[in-house]
């Protein structure tokens, strides 16, 4: 069906979501990456580095969560940062590491793409690509990051309505690419003196009323506190999340960007372990120790 | 201590709550009510309508409560309204039936006082008094129903910060009462068009860092949808809630106040059936049908 | 009409503002107290400090202000804190202090109430009864305030909607007072790094098309800075503002409370001789000095 | 000197801005597109369409507010819109029916840039840049647009914090580009009924004391509503805005987009003939009827 037809049949075409809506599409779409699968009652979790930054960092923090249980490698190569004199990634050099990891690992790998001219290359390395929360309304990224075919993880834009979220998502599909993850990672509200963002747990269960596509959560962005890191992953689990995506550094006293959310390999191991019982108790499959066999 | 003595000890006075801080006082706080245990590894539910409406609602309400294993009934007297035209509730009225509802089922019961001259009559009644999203910073109210001696349920205001509500409670503290339950009931954000607020479940996590003080969740406030109900009350106990505070009508499409957001008792019978996998899982102690036997 | 009359002619009565809505009273309405005339076209300048401190304060202040151009005097003697640490305010000491500089000055007086037991005690000594921003939704305060007769500031809520604020307002003249001046004195948002509030001007220029009452504007508490309540003072008044109210100390640096915000005599009467050109521009009389004569 | 030199030196490299800084360059900056000039002393307009839609509706628009006192014309040639079933611009279409009314009117343009693999033709066709408010944080984005040499007018982010708005002022000076005047359009809060955005008239008067780039004013964007848009342009004067910049359509109730916040060229004249009065208040310069003649 053709945009325009679409939108020609819609009451209020410009508020809603008929390809994203559970409504037009009522089973669990099941998003695949590898040996990670999300959604239709699987579960998967994806760690890593906020941003790549060297050899031995994203290859000893790729080994270390592969064992923990991880199903994917994160790990940025352009990262968007608030200050032009912030570090601000590796560029390809990253991708090189990255793709270096998941050869020495087989963890499939996702990374953000922040601009348009960069998504041929980053397509050539990432398995799945990221929409990240300050691009979720740049539409014409969505829409060219659709055409590549790639699975897309799209966080919520941090000022973003659901609605918005689902409508961005709208913009993928409707692209012709249904293999969409949605990615929960804290909105802005008027508190952040103890917490980074105010994670919206809520959100993921209305988004699986709302919608067909699975829905993770960042609780590493969430919190941005790695002392309620764990605890939030049990409370995402429970809120109907169909997988994770957590911040773990090697050495997160050193980390270049985002120390004070990242998890050391140790604690997320810990967390691997906790996780299994609330995933049970979902009913869900997650295999987390299916790849160090 | 005398308050006096307190400020001039404090580097920064103002920002403070040295009662209520975990620092000054490593372990959980347990406050009973009844049969009721909340904090220090015990769980408690509170159930029952918004508004106190009838004899037969508040009736037929707690008895369907009580079977399902609330430990605890709520509803409402005095109801604060955006609108002087909505039902304001049936003040002394109401105290009356929820008297007689605790002496038919044992349920000890928890109500709101929303004005300094009616907290002796509340206080005659109640078992533990609410203090309201809209009262959290009426301090002078805080100081008086400290006063009483009974136990407090302080809901956080709807967008105040999480320091600001500590500091709330440390008004009641301060006044000689720390038989305190602190209650997430949702903030006020940029979103509310799926979601009446937003569940911050993150506050509970921090606040147990931060304070000895238990805190409940409110997931009939904090989503304001009753099939949203359910699978919050999960992600607030594995975000570490000790009870939750929901709200029941024996029939939620005639209630006077906050339909949309109330089960049913049936509802409320199959989540509290879930609710024990999870409230195990967290090692904590509940007795949902204590009171049934 | 009686409040059960009103609700039952209303659609969608827990929504709309009969009493307070321009749709029924056309006409604006003028507030009167004293010399100070608010609304219709009239314009006047409320000033002091945040809490009297003491006699030497408030009677300094008084005068400055009252050189300057004031026709009322602001003074709190009841503070609603964030902190119980923090100095409450006088109390009915407060309220005899600012009955001594009212005789000095000739200006009458507003003052907050935070609580019902305090209302006959502070209607004895106030020209008009302030509503703070942390009671706009303590609704039995507002009811029994207006049954006072007295003329009353109702502030907007930090964290409300206008629609809330003018429901608030409601309650007012369903009780039979309709001396009702709004002020706006800025939200709580997202951001409040540089300034404390956000300070909505269109909420002025909105509430002048929703309502009928006077708005005023209080630019200290919008902002936060001393250093930006004059230009902001000027953009209130081109946002239609019928009024303003300002803090003032004869001595910012050692007030006990808000001197960040507040002016000092000197440059409050500075502003008020920049202010007359922008209330002349939009039409409105302004006495400044009339009571200086 | 470096990026690289530059953080160096600051003591919290990632949340300082010493190019924008006042501190560092006290004097006002002047930009000027064509007979726009903006900052220091000076005021100009914008005003134009929320999109191009046809020959017409531009090049009537452009005469009408040529002739009422516009010293630019806006309009969207890309428009970012939530949905993709909403009308997205014209694109090059767009642009050369822009460049058509600056060749009959003599009004430079700016439009908006949304991706990079379109800047190099926007550029071709437009006098200024802008950076709509969801643009604001696309770094790669900013960095591109700054190296093409052109003014850049820079939207804050609808949920940004001035300090974030003035670090993307930082990015373009950073990469060479000092023609910058910021633009405040309103920000996302709780209150959305009224009201399209939380217009910060603050921002403006702070902005001046942080930095000597020009900043004006969105009142279109920043209430949503026609009715409100002329008052609300006052106000921003008094705030201290620079200059303004307007949607106004030839004919409002068929607008593409953004109909109800637009004027018609003959509310928007009017407006004009007001404004004059509060522009000289203000002691700026501008020349209303300077194109006209």
């Amino acid at each position: 069906m053709s945009i325009a037809s679409l939108s020609s049949i819609q009451e209020s075409p410009s508020r809603s979501y008929p390809l994203v809506s559970r409504q037009s599409h009522p089973n669990d779409t099941v998003v695949t990456v590898g040996a990670a699968r999300f959604g239709g009652g699987h579960f998967a979790v994806i760690a890593g580095p906020c941003a790549v930054e060297s050899r031995e960092q994203i290859l000893e923090t790729a080994h270390g969560v592969r064992e923990a249980g991880a199903q994917m490698l994160r790990g940025g190569a352009y990262k968007p940062r608030t200050s032009p004199y912030d570090f601000q990634g590796l560029g390809e050099g990253g991708l090189e590491l990255l793709a270096l990891a998941r050869e020495e690992t087989g963890l499939p790998i996702v990374t953000e793409v922040m601009d348009s001219e960069d998504i041929s290359l980053v397509a050539r390395y990432a398995d799945m690509i990221q929409i990240g929360t300050r691009s979720m309304s740049s539409f014409r990224l969505l829409q060219k990051v659709a055409q590549t075919g790639k699975p897309v993880l799209l966080k919520r834009g941090m000022q973003a309505s659901i609605r918005e979220w689902l409508l961005s998502a709208e913009y993928l599909l409707a692209n012709g690419n249904d293999r969409v993850v949605l990615c929960e990672r804290g909105i802005r509200t008027h508190d952040s003196e103890f917490l980074r963002n105010t994670f919206d747990l809520s959100a993921i269960a209305l988004g699986h009323l709302e919608t067909h596509l699975p829905i993770i959560a960042d609780p590493s962005h969430g919190t941005g506190r790695a002392d309620l890191v764990p605890t939030m992953s049990l409370a995402a689990v429970a809120a109907g999340a169909d997988g994770l995506i957590l911040e773990v550094h090697h050495n997160p006293a050193e980390a270049l960007c985002d120390g004070r959310q990242s998890l050391s390999p140790a604690t997320f191991t810990e967390l691997c372990s906790r996780l299994s019982a609330y995933v049970d108790l979902e009913g869900k499959q997650w295999s987390p120790f299916c790849l160090a066999g």
